[in-house]
């Protein structure tokens, strides 16, 4: 396994595939990426990053791409960077991309997707990411780099530092901030919790994320929710910093109108990430009886939108 | 003052002003009615109704409209179906149709009527009704009676049962189910219980009251929001019955796909009825330190909504 110089798949070329896989590929890395929807307007016309930190397109002669991956070649690194509705196809898109050392990196949201690729490829290969941006796919190939930006890295199962260590290296050429977490699902919660609030109320109530913190009111009910996510962890043995909370929701004043990937989802109809970001807390709470009522409620609601828009609502 | 043949206003003509307002009619009453915005329809069309017990029309010549209050004259019962977020109205509005012994008695949902009439007009006066019914405004003159119908009616000052009696006498000659209730807060918070989860998710939600109830697990959490509203009414001293909220969600299942007035005000763009039916409960918890966070949570999507329906979100 190279670590230094790999080869890297991307799996999922949307919002966060893109914009990180386009980054390795300016850093000089050799990156094949997975594209399924956009495949004919990115082979047209490239990957184009509307990136705060500069505008950039990468040409499509600088781009491997391909449609199906039994066309790709096996790589060290494999970044997914799928929906977590589509978790499903773990086993034939990435089956095809492993030699007996590839590293499969999951930068997706939600909690339990690592598990579920260890299940299928062994503990040892899973790294989980996090990656703290704002961002959008705003065309087929076009990507909206909005704020934020940096990555965390950390082992699923081993305690060694080495690996991820590595791979945050080759985001930092890249000109991503990247840090290697000792506690992934410390990160993984810490996470959550802006997830939470943030992608949840947005998306049920179609709110960018200025509005659900637009007066003291709403945000205590926005830290509110937070906290049951906070509790939640505790039952787990992750303890979150006090402060957790309320610095997340100073963080995201600065970012001001966004729209979450599942605000996103639901504006345009798509099944939105409910299972990931939602229910499998939701499961988590009810495990150790931590009562969660908001995020129950939140969760009963997108499961209704959810369904509306997957099955049509009789309206 | 006359509660055998008396002269009746009604202010608001939409469903529920409208609908028992014809009715009332219909079995022969002096009624009179505000109508604001659908004056010019009425006027020419009369009041159609299409009731599940049989259609009827009121022509033109039948009903005694205005659209001047100061044009009507002074009645023995002022009936008030305004929108609660119209209640900034009932002074001028109500003077000028009162007399020494008018009765006044507002069939608005929620919570506060009662006492905001009180306020204005002496508690003497006030009798708090309430319309269990399914009933929409389909066109300006046209309502639709869809299920249910049964009002009830109590005193908010007097211990005294004539006053309802004879009221509820009125209403049951003009084929309205109605009955005297001896304790009105008990019917009003009673009603709460439906409306908040009814009303309030429907609206978050825009889903008709046969979706919140479509799996056990949607209806676990229906019925989770309405322990909360049965919790703030004991710590006001109003025992609800322990199967209030079963039986309410049984007496639903009949029903079928109802859109609540607040789900309908919501789809138009209109203002909802949130500090009525949501907000005053909410404060209503919280002076007792009920912990209502599921109620808390909705009524913040209300105010989310509704702010966004009114000056227009910046998306």
């Amino acid at each position: 396994m190279d670590l230094v110089r790999p080869k890297v798949a991307i799996i999922g070329a949307g919002a966060v595939g893109g914009y990180y896989g386009a980054r390795l590929v300016q850093s000089g890395l050799d990156v094949h990426f997975l594209v399924r929807s956009d495949y004919d307007v990115v082979r047209e016309r490239g990957l184009v990053i509307r990136s705060l930190d500069g505008d950039f397109t990468l040409a499509p002669s600088r781009l491997n791409i391909y449609k199906d991956v039994r066309e790709m070649p096996k790589v060290d690194l494999v970044i997914v960077a799928l929906k977590a509705t589509d978790n499903a196809l773990y086993q034939p898109l990435i089956t095809p991309l492993l030699h007996e050392a590839t590293t499969i990196l999951t930068l997706q949201n939600g909690l339990g997707n690592e598990q579920q690729l260890a299940d299928l490829f062994g503990p040892s290969r899973i790294v989980g990411g996090l990656a703290f941006v704002c961002i959008n796919r705003v065309a087929p190939g076009e990507i909206s780099h909005l704020d934020h930006g940096a990555i965390g890295v950390g082992e699923f199962a081993s305690r060694s530092m080495q690996r991820i260590t590595d791979i945050a290296k080759l985001f930092e050429r890249a000109n991503v901030k990247c840090r290697a977490v000792e506690n992934l699902m410390h990160a993984r919660w810490e996470k959550l919790v802006w997830n939470t609030p943030f992608n949840g109320l947005g998306a049920l109530l179609d709110a960018t994320t200025d509005r659900l913190i637009a007066t003291p009111q709403l945000t205590s009910v926005v830290e509110a929710l937070m906290t049951e996510v906070i509790a939640i962890a505790k039952a787990h043995g992750i303890e979150l910093s006090a402060d957790c909370a309320a610095r997340q929701i100073d963080k995201t004043r600065g970012v001001g109108a966004y729209r979450t990937s599942t605000h996103l989802d639901r504006q345009a109809g798509r099944p939105m990430e409910i299972d990931a970001i939602f229910t499998r807390p939701l499961r988590a709470a009810q495990e150790r009886n931590v009562p969660v009522p908001r995020l129950e409620l939140l969760e009963f609601g997108l499961q209704l939108l959810n369904s509306a828009a997957l099955i049509k609502p009789h309206n």
